[in-house]
């Protein structure tokens, strides 16, 4: 568990660098910036508690979270400016932050014993939910939700299908995690390199 | 209970099916549609089942609540070009789903001991909150708080009020059901046909 | 415990209040500010339940929360226009009724035995968050996140801080929490007199 724990603070860490990143884009103040990359990092995880009836949720007898998220949003505030750091340096962390939300929720999911198909919505909900509350927040719709993203929240669900599925044939855990992890970074990236996107609706009028 | 559960179906489907077509006003693609569709549908259950703590929340051990809500926001998706379902169709089913939710809202939070105010609310909750995080997650102010809807969440109260004022007069639960659910399905219609709505509030300089 | 009870009551009567007025900008009706304005005044504490698992959230088991809302709000709603009230008006009750929800959300989390950075985040949830709901039920990006507030949830958190020291080092319950409040009330009218502002971010392209 100590390097899932390790691993999930670094995620939460990234998620908090990229909402910071993201919110250059609104005229929030030093406040807003970290509240939003906060929410952004545990958010994911605070839905799935609540919906699973896991309270009070994880973060809370366990502060490092929420210093953690305020330490990297606070960092990149004051520096994104002298690094000029590109959003793209972030697309291989984001993808496995995504894959590692994932693999965690599912297991979690699973591990309170409910029907597979709701573990893996549990799954995404951890990978995703928390980029859809910093948007709500930032008053966007939800990046995940529109067509101009490639295929992100589709390869969280897929890897939880992968996790669910190995656990079933009896692979360890372990490598259950590796191999469900791998297939979503996998797909986000080559979803990204070759723009796949999923069909999407005519507005009205085209 | 089993009637009740498959009408609660159906409702959570054509809630879904009227999300999806509200959608087209959105460039979300086939993801993003299914998600807000899903929503729409269990949000309103969901959030009654966190405010009072039935937790896990209702639809986490019955996935059938989300198969339905995926299955008619996915048909609807690929088949809304080809039928051109007007919205308008669907006023009378949307109609039977408020009244439909409105009326297991307030039933759950009476059986749960409350104040009858507050079990009305819970109605209440239950059958527009849905509606509400769908315009959220679309970037909207909530179509039931605007002024351009005909008396929505009012005829859901006023039916959570008669249920319970016919529960307490020992009429049998049945029959104040369909009394209760006839009082929302007429007042909603009756709103639309007479284009009925509350008050409102005129904006600064007007 | 009286006492607190009634300032508690007061200051979500004055949140009700101040949120009917802000509705003004927006094309609600009777009952959308109704609502908002409801949840303005009670969604702080209930997100800190929820968090805390606290369930079924504080105002299930006392109407007389939702009560003092919907008088508050429908009061406003009718007399605004006669009495002209001007927004600056409430900048006190409002700086007062932050300052009460922070030490009362705070002193809650204590109780529940958490962590002491935790439990001055609840209380800067409690204090704050029923303003995010309302803004984004408004389809604005949160007025404390933005820069255009003057030290808000800044002052929320230096207060919960206060009142944890001064409870760590021995001083009396009561005594603190009137330290705590007038530290919240002196820091938040101070910057509105003096214009104080976290630093912001720049926006692209400036």
């Amino acid at each position: 568990m100590s390097l899932i724990y390790l691993l999930d603070l670094c995620a939460v860490g990234v998620c908090a660098i990229t909402a910071t990143l993201e919110a250059r884009r609104r005229e929030l103040d030093l406040f807003g910036v970290v509240v939003v990359a906060i929410i952004a990092g545990i958010g994911g995880g605070t839905m799935r508690d609540i919906l699973l009836g896991r309270l009070p949720v994880y973060w809370i007898h366990d502060p490092l979270y929420v210093v953690v998220g305020m330490a990297a949003a606070t960092l990149t505030f004051f520096l994104e400016r002298r690094l000029a750091i590109p959003m793209d340096f972030f697309l291989l962390p984001d993808a496995i932050g995504l894959a590692l939300f994932t693999v965690i929720g599912t297991s979690i999911a699973l591990g309170a014993n409910i029907h597979w198909f709701i573990a893996a919505l549990m799954g995404v909900v951890t990978g995703v939910f928390g980029g859809v509350i910093r948007d709500i927040l930032c008053n966007e719709v939800p990046l995940i939700l529109r067509t101009d993203i490639y295929i992100y929240a589709t390869a969280s669900l897929l890897g939880a299908f992968l996790l669910i599925a190995l656990d079933r044939l009896g692979v360890t855990h372990n490598l259950a995690l590796i191999a469900a992890m791998t297939l979503v970074v996998a797909i986000r990236l080559a979803a990204i390199r070759w723009y796949i996107r999923l069909p999407r609706m005519r507005p009205y009028g085209s």
